[in-house]
């Protein structure tokens, strides 16, 4: 069976446990507390060098980092992963555009106001610079959900899971989508969509945290 | 014809050039000056929205942005990018990793200290970081190099390709790779690979500077 390594409270790391409940795959989940530094213990790096989560388990003892590289392997041959070929390159474009021009702004600010809530690394300049850039990525989606229901080809795809992970809790980084109409009905419309689980929905596999057994 | 739209010194269009060359297949190069603004022109925001080089347009007049999304878009059914699925999964993990962890601190890092040359937006603390985040990046790719000649099964991919393009004018950057000796064997191994051409060249296709018309 599949084991997923991951944090409840991550957004990369919800965007599989929502691809794998809307595929109806099995999978174990393995909690790796990273606010308690379970993803920095020897056992945890010699399964990922980088020390992050998601990681995915693959029978055979295979490892799969970075979390939309799960998404783009899980969703290979499924509705939910075009089978043309630039419909493909461009739910990876949207897919690339989220790693580099969003998330590290959007989950950055999420993670640090939020979920650790401070603490002497968090400086006004970092904050500054989510601000203006998570602002610049919500921009350019509003521009691009305008004229369209989903990212790619007028469907729900990896494209849009990938997004809508931290999309959906920007506001607990201190984003206001208020301004942002199309992009709020696009978060709706994917919340609508056939099997659908929220970020706090959890296998019946799930595995206790190594640190409470 | 194939056009790309590219600035010549970016390490991200470098990666387009490069894999068209190694390809052997004709394209038309339209350069895109961004230290003179020629990717805020209205003209050109109608193409990208997000104002970034490299841009493909393809025939039919369909436009794909995101460097990555495009190498693997042109390498598909080529021995640039693997058949095996997990094989794919892993090209695409490293060419997430290198949107997410190592372009945004190696690149922004030469950009500013040697492109653009500081100016007022250049700040200490943003050296401090893209010092700390990509020499981060550095050790995970020396320690995964160790054992490998390539990024993944043992042979040239686009994986390699999208590394290679900030990883080797680092210098420029103010990296010292010294202490890097697996990463250095492999910039070396990627550089003697048929077809290889570099940062500079360009084809017999490409178009005068618009500004120099």
């Amino acid at each position: 069976m599949l084991k997923l390594h991951s944090m409840q409270s991550s957004g990369n790391s919800y965007k599989v446990r929502l691809l794998l409940a809307k595929l109806g795959r099995p999978f174990q989940l393995v909690d790796v507390d990273v606010l308690r530094g379970e993803n920095r213990t020897p056992d945890f790096l010699m399964k990922n060098p980088e020390g992050r989560v998601p990681l995915l388990e693959l029978p055979g003892g295979r490892f799969l980092a970075e979390s939309n590289a799960i998404l783009f392997h899980l969703a290979e041959g499924t509705p939910l992963l075009p089978a043309e070929a630039f419909s493909r390159a461009e739910v990876l474009r949207w897919m690339f555009f989220e790693q580099h021009s969003h998330e590290p702004a959007i989950a950055a600010a999420r993670f640090w106001l939020k979920l650790v809530r401070g603490g002497r690394e968090l400086r006004t300049h970092d904050v500054d610079r989510w601000m203006e850039e998570g602002y610049g990525a919500l921009r350019i989606m509003e521009r691009h959900l305008a004229r369209r229901p989903f990212f790619v080809d007028d469907r729900l795809s990896i494209a849009d899971i990938a997004l809508y992970a931290h999309t959906h809790v920007a506001g607990e980084g201190e984003f206001d989508l208020a301004t942002f109409p199309a992009l709020n009905a696009w978060l709706a419309r994917v919340a609508a969509a056939p099997g659908h689980v929220d970020i706090g929905w959890r296998p019946a596999t799930a595995r206790q945290m190594v640190s409470n057994i």
